[in-house]
């Protein structure tokens, strides 16, 4: 039992909520620790895809070096089928000095999550910048 | 019946090579038509995500726009759970004129097929440079 399309929706837009508001806060482990460790990434900055284990570890290492911003999610949808669920929204960060309001990065972001023993996991995620 | 994972994989790959064949011809319509109408697509160039029916018609949009290339398909990965199969790889693509040998673009592609009553569709896509 995964649930009805409704609270699926519910639980993995609060997920990824919850992990990004650490990522903005410059801590992206909780981001990282909800890959599977069977996962793919794609994201700018790497030459390819990573994959397994590579995932988290990667993801991981950015702790202390993401500039504290706000962000916004922008029209997320969620489509859910089965034990799968996949998210995607576009995000718009900003600048958090007092007084600054200057977008800082446009994404699209693609969420795949998959329903496991431990819960609602990600399986794949593609990040990258609008144009 | 969605048959088991290995036939799945070779179906799945047979029709994402299929339709970039014709891309790469400049033809965009198989590409456009493998996408169910509820779609959701991230793509460079597009300011943000598109849904549904405009998915299939800005795809198809780029026939006989697309400047003929050879591609490379780079270590594919297919993960299929249930109905669901999720289809990552790196694609590099590189002029055709006699001589040439250039790189023109190297992309991420995400790929998500779903069994539908019409066979595998894709529900969502997202293209992306790498850098």
């Amino acid at each position: 039992m995964t649930g009805d399309n409704a609270s699926v929706t519910e639980k993995v837009m609060a997920l990824e909520r919850a992990v990004l508001d650490r990522w903005y806060e410059s801590d992206s482990v909780p981001y990282s620790e909800k890959f599977t460790t069977d996962a793919t990434y794609f994201a700018p900055g790497l030459p390819q895809r990573i994959d397994g284990p590579d995932v988290q570890k990667n993801l991981a290492s950015f702790t202390g070096q993401i500039p504290v911003q706000r962000y916004e999610m922008i029209n997320p949808s969620v489509d859910v089928h089965g034990d799968t669920a996949i998210l995607t929204f576009n995000l718009v960060t900003y600048e958090t000095e007092e007084g600054a309001s200057e977008v800082v990065d446009r994404w699209n972001a693609t969420e795949i999550y998959r329903h496991t023993e431990e819960g609602w996991k990600t399986v794949h995620a593609h990040w990258s910048f609008t144009q």
